[in-house]
């Protein structure tokens, strides 16, 4: 079994750049990145690859193996899909509330993949057994056609049904959640750089500046 | 052990304003409050009461108590509390996600609270062991406020951690969640109103008719 993340530096996370700048939304994601990759060694994954278009904002003390290729989120992946003979567990650089007991359970599933769905038809976690005859397709619903290619294959299929795990940080919102429920570095960041305005509704948060309220 | 949904029906669901009218939206918590009710009865659940200050909108199927109070959800709910003497599941009516599994697994843990978490720091289920000790307080990040009253009483407690049942429907992109993981009345309803647009962020709902895109 072995774990791979496809990571994206350089002006990720445009989403986020009505509450933070280009720099700040790099260091975050890099944080988020390392939150992911400890979560992975509390439950004693063994291989971690990250799948990246650059080495830019690798944290320094990332053990595994760095994989460049070119830019295709979903060719790249299904490369690295046909060229793996074990078990392969597809998790996402932007989920830092997923932890150690997440991922053991996920990969204790013993149907033949796990989808952990993401907020708004995305997919945050992909566990496949069976990976050299999986195809993803990530973006336009991707929750959906990877219910669909599992039951294309005739493969037995479990949705992982966590909070924590489909909270995945792609909107100013997405950040009170990281907020309110985050134990690491990334929300450790998020705590630095906002506060929060409650009410009758949701939390939102809030510029701890003077500056006023951003969204 | 019994179960209580605080509802309220006439002019509902302000912030689905821009996606359904006034009639529409109670037409839709109706609904909502039917799946509820639908999972608690999945899950064995004897006695359901609903808390509300208005005798509308209850599904006419409903064969539990209704409970007519003041306005003033606290008041209403903390009064409800001191008087009960066996454990209370209080279940938000707007969670057309929840499953009598999920019930039953709120209900089987042994810690004195359990707190299944609203986005944005909302309480979307409470289980209460002892709760003619317990005081709720909804709004303000009441996720918050529910933890720290459990271990002001010095209570055991446990964060419930499930997508679905953490996704309450209070805002249009919430429907979307609802359109691809709901199986109930609600859902029905959605599909009947909504198409959904993709690409490659989240997907968003958009309107069947040939209207504009209203988000």
């Amino acid at each position: 079994m072995r774990a791979v993340i496809p990571y994206k530096n350089e002006n990720a996370k445009s989403r986020l750049s009505p509450v933070l700048s280009k720099e700040e939304r790099e260091d975050f994601v890099e944080l988020m990145l390392e939150d992911v990759i400890k979560a992975l060694n509390d439950a004693g994954m063994k291989t971690i690859d990250i799948l990246t278009t650059s080495t830019e904002g690798i944290p320094k003390e990332f053990k595994g193996d760095l994989i460049v290729t070119k830019p295709g989120l979903n060719d790249s992946i299904n490369e690295y899909l046909q060229n793996a003979n074990e078990p392969i567990l597809i998790i996402m650089a932007d989920l830092p509330l997923v932890t150690g007991d997440h991922i053991r359970k996920i990969t204790s599933v013993s149907e033949d993949v796990v989808i952990v769905p993401g907020k708004g038809g995305g997919t945050n976690i992909l566990f496949i057994r069976h990976p050299n005859e999986f195809t993803v397709k990530y973006h336009d619903c991707s929750f959906t056609s990877h219910c669909e290619i599992t039951e294309d294959l005739d493969k037995s299929m479990h949705i992982f049904d966590s909070f924590l795990a489909s909270t995945d940080i792609d909107e100013p919102h997405d950040i009170v959640e990281l907020m309110l429920h985050g134990k690491g570095k990334a929300k450790k960041y998020a705590e630095k750089r906002f506060g929060s305005e409650t009410g009758k509704g949701r939390v939102k948060i809030s510029p701890l500046s003077k500056l006023s309220s951003f969204i």
